[in-house]
C-alpha cells in the first residue's frame, strides 16, 4: 500500500492538488492538514466582506469542509503541522494537544503567507490589524459594525466562526478616524472598505505612489480617484510608531514626529511566506525566501512539493524565479501537482505577475515588467509610454478615459509588460495584454491583433492597440 | 511634379489613407472625392442614434469636413466617380451635373458597401428601410419622433442633413408594428432600436438561429434575451413579400402565406461591396466578390489600392483572402495604403473577422473561425466545446453567467476560433480569444496563460481559461 498524499495547508493551492489527485487516482488516500478553521476561503474576497459588499463569511468559501469530504479527501481542520522528516516521510502534527505521527508518499507544502507588521511598534495594540484571513476579516467587520446593530449570527460563519473575536469586537463602539499603512492591495482596497463605514481614512505610503506594482500611471489615477473619495493621502512619508494611552491606540506618529489621532490602523505593508516549517529540514528556499521548485512543484527533496503563496515560480518574461503570491498560480500549481502525483506529471506553469484591482469606480490592471531597473537587470533595454483613449466609442455613452502603459526591450521590441487603468471595464483589458505576454509578441505584432469594436464595449482602436501603436513609433 | 493621391470614398478607408499619407508625406496632394455629403461617420453608430442614445448625427462623425480640410486633404464632397481609366491613370467626376476629369498618381478605391434588400419584393415602400448610412438613420429617427416632438434641427445633421428625408418622415405617425427581416448585427441591434420607441417588434430570419457568425450558443442566448425583452422571433422562416394598399405597406408575408400587419420594415439581410466602378477595368475581384488585394492593399493594377468594406483581406487562421467589412480592418488597411503611398510600405494587415456586438443587456464577441464547415474545407479537423462560468467571484454582487465557445483543430490543438456571451462585460474578453487566436496558440498554452483574478472583475479561474481546459481535456 503506498503512503497517502498529504498536503499542509487547506486553501487554494492545497486543496486544489488534494481535489486534482483524488480524481486522477480515485483510490489515494489524501489527507489535508489545515492548521485553522477555515478551509477553501478566498483572500481577495475579504475587503468586499468588510465593507459589507459580500453579506456572509460562508459566502467566502468556494468548498465547505463537506464538499471537500465528499470529493473523498481526509480533511482535518485545527491540525498543526509542527515538523516534517523528510528522512522518514512522516510529519508531527498537533491537534488539541495531542501529537501524533503520519506518513506520507508525496508531501505537499502548501503554508500560504502571513501578513508583516514588523518593525512598526504598538502594531500588537487591539485596534490595529492586519488582513490576512477571516479570523482579521471577521475582527474589522465586527468592530465597524455598530454596537446596536452587532449579532455575530449575521456574520455568518457558521461553526467556523472565531466568537471570542467577533464579540469582543462587535462591543466596541466603531472607529471614526483609521489609519491605513501601505498603500499596496489591501490597503487601497481597504480604503474603500472603511470609507464605506463613513471613516476618516489616512492612508500612509512610504513610496511616492500608491501600487509601486502597477506602475505611475495607475498610481497617480488611484491617488486622485481616492482623494476625491475623501482618503486623506500621506505619501512619501514614514511611520514611525503607533502611539497607545493606557494600553489603547490613540495616534499614529509620522515623519518628523508629527501625529495624528486615530481609533484603529490597518497595517497592509506586506506578506511573508510561511516557511518556518521547512527550518528543520533539507528543502532549500530560493532568492526570494520562498521555497524553490522545479517546473513540477517538486523541491529540492523528491516526493515534497510546494505550491501557492508559500512557494516560488518561473517569471513568463524574464525565465527567472520569482514570488508571486497571487490566486490563480496557485490553483494552477496545485491543480497541476495534484495531477502529478495521481499519475499524470503537468507543470505548474509560469506566472506574469498578472493582477486586477477595485479601487473606487477605478478599475487597474498589471501584468509582466513595468519596473525598468528589473527589466535592465535582466538584460532588457526598456522603454515605456502611456497613452489614455477611450473605452467606448466617444459618442456612445458611459465612455470613460482608459489609461494604458506598455513597456518593451527598445532592441527586439518584445512586449515586457503593461498596465491599465480606468472606470469602464479597463481591468478585464489586461488579459488582453497577459495573453500577448504569455505568447511572446512584439509590440509590432500585438498593433496589429485583429481586436474587436462596437460602439458601447470599444472604440474602433482599442486602448490596447493605440498604446501599441504609439509605443511601436518610438521602436 | 507627381500627379495627387486620389481617393474615392470619404469614410473610414479613405480618409484614414489620405490622412496617413499627409502626415508621412506632407507636400503630397491628396484629393479624397465622397458622393455624399457625409464624410468620416460611423456606420456601427447608427442604431444607437435611431435608439436616441446618441442624441446628434454629427455625434457620429469622427471628422468634420473642416478637420479633413485642416490636415491638408482636399475634400470634395458630393462628387461621384462614374469611371476610372487605369491605363491613362484618370478618373471621371460628376458634379452638381458637371463632369471633369481627374489625374492620379495613385488610386485608392474606398467605396465601401451597400445593404441589400433583393429579392424582396415590396422593398421600395416608403416605410421599408435599410441601414447603411447616415440618410437611412435620419429617416429611421425622424419615422420614429412623434410628429408633435419633431424637429428637424434636433438630429444635429448642420447642412449635411436632407432635410426633405427628415421631414417627410418626421411628418408620419410612429410606427406601432415594425417587422426586422434578418437576425444579424443590424437586426438585432435595431429590435433593440425599435423597442426603446415603444414598437411591437417582429424579427424575421431565414436560418434557425440569430447572429450565425457568433455560432450556437450566443445566437441561443440572444434569442433568449430578445424574446424576454417582448421581441417576437419568427425563426427559421422565410419573408416572401411585402404588401401594400394605394401604395402604403400593410403587411408582411411569409412562410406558408401568414401575414402580419406592419407600420414599417427594416430590411437587414446583408450587404455588398461597391464594385460596379470597376466593371468597366481591368482591376480584378477576388472569389467574394469584392476587390482582391495583395498584402499592402494593392491591386493587380499598380498604383491601384482597395481598402475598407470593398476590399478583401487575408483571414488570420487560414491564410485565404476573406470579406471582413469591419471597422478595425477598414481603419488598419486605410492607414496602411496611406504609408505606403506616403513612401513608407505598410501591410495592410490580417483580419481574425473578430466583432462585438450589444443585444439588450447582452453583450457578444466572437472571432476567428467557428463554423465546422468552412474550417474543414481549409484542412481543419474541428472541435467545439462550449462552457458557462461566472464573470466574477460568484460571491461579489453583479456577477453574471458568461458562455465561452471555442473551436479548435483536433490535431494540432491550435484555437480556431471562439464566442463569448453574457451581461456583464463579456464582449471586452473577446480580445483575449482575438489575440490568443493573431499568436497562433493551442489551447494548451490558452489555458496556461497568467490572466488576472480580483473579485470585482473575474473569477480565479478566468470564463476563457475554463473554456480552454475544457476543451483541453477533450483534445
Amino acid at each position: 500500500m503506498t503512503d497517502p498524499f498529504v498536503v499542509i495547508g487547506g486553501d487554494a493551492a492545497g486543496l486544489s492538488a488534494a481535489s486534482k489527485c483524488r480524481r486522477e487516482s480515485p483510490a489515494r488516500e489524501v489527507v489535508v492538514f489545515e492548521q485553522g478553521s477555515w478551509v477553501s476561503y478566498a483572500h481577495c474576497g475579504t475587503p468586499y466582506f468588510i465593507k459589507g459588499d459580500v453579506e456572509h463569511l460562508k459566502d467566502l468559501q468556494s468548498l465547505s469542509p463537506s464538499d471537500i469530504e465528499e470529493r473523498g479527501i481526509d480533511l482535518r481542520r485545527n491540525h498543526r503541522v509542527t515538523a516534517i522528516d523528510t528522512e522518514s516521510n512522516v510529519i508531527t502534527v498537533v491537534n488539541d494537544g495531542e501529537s501524533i505521527e503520519y506518513p506520507y508518499g508525496e508531501l505537499l507544502i502548501a503554508t500560504g503567507a502571513r501578513a508583516v507588521s514588523a518593525p512598526i511598534k504598538g502594531a500588537d495594540l487591539d485596534t490595529v490589524f492586519t488582513l490576512h484571513g477571516l479570523p482579521d476579516a471577521t475582527a474589522l467587520r465586527s468592530f465597524l459594525t455598530p454596537p446596536a446593530e452587532f449579532d455575530s449570527t449575521n456574520l455568518g460563519g457558521g461553526t467556523a466562526l472565531d466568537v471570542s473575536i467577533a464579540k469582543q469586537y462587535g462591543a466596541m463602539q466603531p472607529p471614526e478616524t483609521v489609519a491605513i499603512v501601505g498603500g499596496g492591495y489591501v490597503g487601497v482596497e481597504m480604503a474603500e472598505a472603511f470609507s464605506a463605514w463613513g471613516c476618516a481614512v489616512h492612508l500612509f505610503q512610504r513610496p511616492e505612489r500608491l501600487l509601486p506594482a502597477f506602475g505611475t500611471a495607475v498610481g497617480d489615477a488611484v491617488a486622485s480617484t481616492l482623494n476625491s473619495a475623501g482618503v486623506t493621502l500621506h505619501l512619501d512619508e514614514e511611520v514611525d510608531q503607533l502611539s497607545e494611552t493606557d494600553g489603547q491606540l490613540d495616534s499614529i506618529v509620522y515623519g518628523d514626529g508629527d501625529t495624528l489621532n486615530v481609533d484603529a490602523v490597518l497595517i497592509g505593508i506586506g506578506i511573508r511566506p510561511n516557511v518556518e516549517l521547512l527550518t528543520e529540514t533539507s528543502v532549500e528556499l530560493g532568492a526570494t525566501g520562498a521555497v524553490a521548485t522545479d517546473e513540477y512543484g517538486q523541491t529540492n527533496v523528491e516526493n515534497v512539493y510546494a505550491a501557492g503563496d508559500v512557494a516560488e515560480l518561473e517569471h513568463m518574461v524574464t525565465g527567472e524565479t520569482t514570488w508571486s503570491p497571487l490566486g490563480l498560480p496557485a490553483n494552477r500549481a496545485g491543480r497541476a501537482i495534484g495531477a502529478t502525483v495521481g499519475g499524470s506529471p503537468t507543470q505548474v506553469g509560469r506566472v506574469a505577475e498578472t493582477a486586477m484591482l477595485k479601487a473606487f469606480e477605478l478599475g487597474c490592471g498589471r501584468t509582466g515588467m513595468l519596473d525598468h531597473d528589473r527589466a535592465e537587470e535582466v538584460g532588457f533595454d526598456p522603454i515605456t509610454k502611456t497613452i489614455t483613449a477611450g473605452s467606448r466609442s466617444g459618442y456612445y455613452p458611459g465612455a470613460e478615459e482608459t489609461t494604458v502603459t506598455l513597456t518593451a526591450d527598445r532592441k527586439s521590441g518584445q512586449l515586457l509588460g503593461g498596465s491599465l487603468v480606468g472606470a469602464d471595464r479597463a481591468a478585464v483589458r489586461i488579459n488582453t495584454l497577459a495573453t500577448a505576454l504569455g505568447a511572446e509578441l512584439s509590440v509590432d505584432e500585438l498593433e496589429r491583433q485583429d481586436l474587436g469594436y462596437a460602439p458601447p464595449f470599444s472604440p474602433v482602436w482599442d486602448p490596447v492597440l493605440v498604446a501599441a501603436k504609439v509605443l511601436n513609433g518610438e521602436l
